[in-house]
């Protein structure tokens, strides 16, 4: 069975992001002045065959441990979709 | 009004990308060999003030047009929500 993957992984709330910093001291500049606590952080998008998606999510888990994320920085949260038969 | 914003801003299909291809070449060694078409974008996330969402959305996509997003290699995907007045 076949299924999209989205994981995003952030950087902890504690943990400084300048990428997100840069943002947000540029916006005002371009008329922007509503905007705060700007943070960027990954969107990884797979494909995944698994049995099923109790499985799917056991396998992006560890993927997130072993490979994408580094857990002492880095918060992760995964979405993942059954993609339907006609794809 | 305060709410929450998330831009995901991802390569176009057409255009190459280095750090997916990278992950890609990287799973099977650690044992993952049903993960395919990995891709890697950018997930930005934001507080704004705005009067009401409809504002809100078109504020982010003019952010998107002017600063986060290069829209001739990626496109941007917006979702805009509303903060609970608890918070």
């Amino acid at each position: 069975m076949k299924f999209k993957v989205l994981v995003e992984v952030d950087l902890k709330a504690a943990i400084a992001d300048p990428a997100g910093a840069t943002i947000e001291r540029a916006l005002p500049a371009l008329g922007f002045e509503n905007i705060s606590q700007v943070r960027v952080g990954k969107a990884i998008r797979f494909s995944l065959d698994a049995a099923n998606s109790e499985e799917a999510r056991q396998i992006v888990q560890l993927v997130c441990d072993r490979l994408l994320a580094n857990p002492v920085i880095e918060d992760t949260s995964i979405v993942v979709e059954p993609v339907q038969a006609s794809d």
